[in-house]
């Protein structure tokens, strides 16, 4: 008899393990059965923004990579969506299950668990904030919902509370869907995964496209209006709000987990080692709700995104399977597009670099991305930030217009490999005038930042 | 009595080096004179295509980062154009130095001297082949004789002999100024800096833009009327020719070496230490004139490339100085837009892996620059080369469309740091659906290399 997968959570993480468990063992070794609460599998939640502004059009299938009836055919994967796991009873071997339709519950036994329970929208406790029409947008039923209310309320204000990834990326979609939309955040600029004197350029390229942005302010409560929210109210004002959505960033969701005594990090995610496996004999976790190593600050971190979700998953499922595979940590990297500004980061902002326990400087440098005299030249803005003596890369910030954020990748691969600014400085990047000054940009800022050590090495 | 540094060439290489000298010592210790033949100092060479396709206008200023009056005033080196260098005496310490305008020598004392010119292109041995009309593209002045001739004499039928980066990009350049252009090339495919596989592409933009491409095709001759080119002969037919351009590479111009006896490597660069010292002492070299390491094949190659020569210049002008600084040598990497297409490359193609003793592999994935479903995914085709057993990286090439060449950059620098594709496969690169698939390109060749690299293996 083949042994038996229960996976829980439909999406990147916990579809990416099935499958790459099928690869490695065949249906007469393993049976797999994948239980996913919302209504599809492996979707892609960060396209949801542009779903919703109608970026990419009103057909939501582009955002499926895999359907249920696809990795039965394909993968022999039994997937049951719109059924919830409730519960995980370790000594018994079962999940219990209800499906979400029916109301009716059953137990399933397991051999083998992944945990790929995701994130969960960080909710303020405030008064009205549980109120109907504030949305956190996290798994594609969400966007569903959001979009239907663009459709059938028409309403004509949005708030967004926290100038996060996802708040932004929302503050534009309903921009673009004809919305007067307004963004509260607390902090100094938006997008607080950047140091603020980077973050400028985003608040400018949000104001430009129309959006009201109210910063170093703080969400006090939602009114409601029949247990629907009508006004978002500030330290120092009162918006009015059809639609609210929460850019207020993810945690793991480790309800599951904590109800099962599965043990769950400092950070709020599952604790799981280098193979995916958690504390507990036979139960897996990948993707969101899982902790992951930073390479740089050496801590765990919680961070939802795809992409790490994608290898974990893999990587669960080569072990599940019998194989060996690990998954070597993050080093914190991210990008987004918001209003026509590229965003990305890597490492340690200057904050985290000093929590960490980093004597680090900084230094920003501007450029274009392509020769000056080259058409369509565009500016771009760099930050490093470097542990002073050793002069030891430990993040990078790039802002810019075009074609600047996916540079951040030669910074993240330097990072990886635990490069000083000295090193980086001589780097045989690409040079070509449709793509870079003579002097790369990123090479600007490591012979900036290199000065700067030495200037500070002959200080002591 | 100040020391006395003489710079032969006034472009990126001596200039850096002559501005990194007198930034470490002031005027009152080093006296600095610069000899350039031709008219310019500090230029961009790879912007001379987009000069003469008039991509940029007509203002050749714009090409120039800095003037010999700028460096006058601003760093107090004394910038003489239009004077060669005719000869080195190593042991009076001399340059004999002729006023290309006058015709009058002089000779001028040094007690440091630095090397710094450049490459010449490669000129075939063939019949008619000094003939007028027939052009190399290598210093600006080349630039401005080719856009007086297209403006002077009108001319019809262009044809390039030879599919190196300079060649196409003056292919594209004279088909936007109008002329019906052919492109000559013996190889396979052109730009042979690529494994053929990946050229193709490259040959398809050409014929799109309305290039005619000759390919596995040796030029024989060229038929002259009146000492002018008039036809490109090859081995298959006659091309009328009212201007032809030479893309057949460039080698290091090492003229004035061979005859003052500073060795010269078997690559054809002057020989340098990390430092850019010859083994003359008190005599340096720097840019597309010296040799340079190769990180990955461990040899003396020869690349002209302004981003080396400007990295060279600085170290070699901040040892000048005083100062300590090394070149840790370079991967190989290149790019260029040409017709439409990216392109761009990193370490040894397939046939440089086998010359350098690797048993490799290799593979190619297609994939796209943005989440399949975002505004604008275009394909993007990346190859890797990997040694066997290791899974070292050795090499990658990119060919793509839009976002895709400087992808590159990613490539280079896990090249840089030794990485093999098990650990590359983990990389935290960006993502984002306006960047990538949430498997990144370089993650999904990374992975299919690795897959390779185990079934190879495995058959041992």
């Amino acid at each position: 008899m083949p042994e038996r997968l229960v996976v829980i959570g439909g999406d990147a993480a916990g579809m990416s393990a099935a499958t790459n468990a099928r690869r490695q063992l065949g249906p007469d070794r393993l049976e797999i059965l994948a239980f996913e609460r919302g209504n599809f599998t492996s979707y892609s939640a960060c396209g949801i923004p542009y779903f919703v502004g109608d970026v990419i059009g009103d057909d939501v299938d582009r955002l499926i990579a895999r359907t249920p009836e696809e990795f039965q055919d394909r993968s022999d994967i039994e997937v049951r969506i719109g059924h919830e796991v409730t519960e995980i009873d370790l000594e018994g071997r079962t999940v219990r299950v209800r499906n979400l339709a029916t109301g009716a519950e059953t137990r399933e036994a397991f051999d083998q668990l992944i945990l790929a329970t995701g994130a969960v929208p960080k909710r303020p406790q405030l008064p009205g904030s549980d109120a109907h029409g504030i949305y956190g947008i996290q798994v594609l039923d969400d966007g569903i919902a959001v979009r239907d209310v663009l459709a059938k309320e028409e309403p004509q204000h949005a708030v967004i509370v926290g100038g996060g990834y996802i708040g932004l990326e929302m503050a534009e979609a309903f921009k673009l869907r004809g919305l007067q939309v307004s963004l509260v955040d607390m902090h100094e600029e938006p997008m607080a995964t950047l140091d603020a004197d980077m973050g400028e350029l985003i608040t400018d390229g949000l104001r430009d496209l129309g959006i009201d942005v109210y910063l170093n302010e703080a969400v006090t409560s939602f009114d409601t209006d029949r247990g629907k929210v009508s006004e978002v109210v500030t330290e120092h004002r009162s918006l009015r709000a059809d639609i609210v959505v929460l850019g207020l960033g993810t945690q793991p969701n480790r309800e599951l987990a904590d109800m099962a005594g599965i043990p769950v990090g400092p950070s709020g995610g599952v604790m799981v080692d280098r193979r995916m496996r958690t504390k507990i004999e036979g139960v897996w976790a990948a993707g969101d709700c899982t902790e992951k190593y930073h390479r740089v600050s050496r801590r765990a971190v919680a961070f939802a995104l795809g992409t790490h979700a994608n290898k974990e998953g893999r990587i669960a499922g080569i072990n599940i399977g019998g194989g060996y595979a690990t998954f070597p940590g993050v080093v914190g990297t991210a990008a987004t597009k918001v209003c026509g500004v590229e965003v990305a980061r890597t490492g340690l902002k200057e904050s985290e670099a000093t929590e960490a326990g980093f004597e680090h400087l900084s230094v920003i440098v501007e450029s274009t991305t392509r020769a000056g005299y080259y058409p369509g030249a565009s500016p771009i803005k760099i930050k490093l930030v470097v542990e002073k003596r050793s002069g030891k890369l430990l993040g990078a910030q790039i802002v810019g217009r075009e074609e600047a954020a996916k540079r951040i990748d030669a910074l993240a691969t330097a990072l990886w490999n635990e490069m000083t600014v000295d090193e980086m400085l001589n780097l045989d990047l690409s040079y070509a005038p449709p793509y870079s000054p003579v002097w790369d940009p990123i090479l600007i800022a490591a012979r900036k930042a290199w000065s700067r050590v030495q200037e500070t090495l002959s200080e002591c």
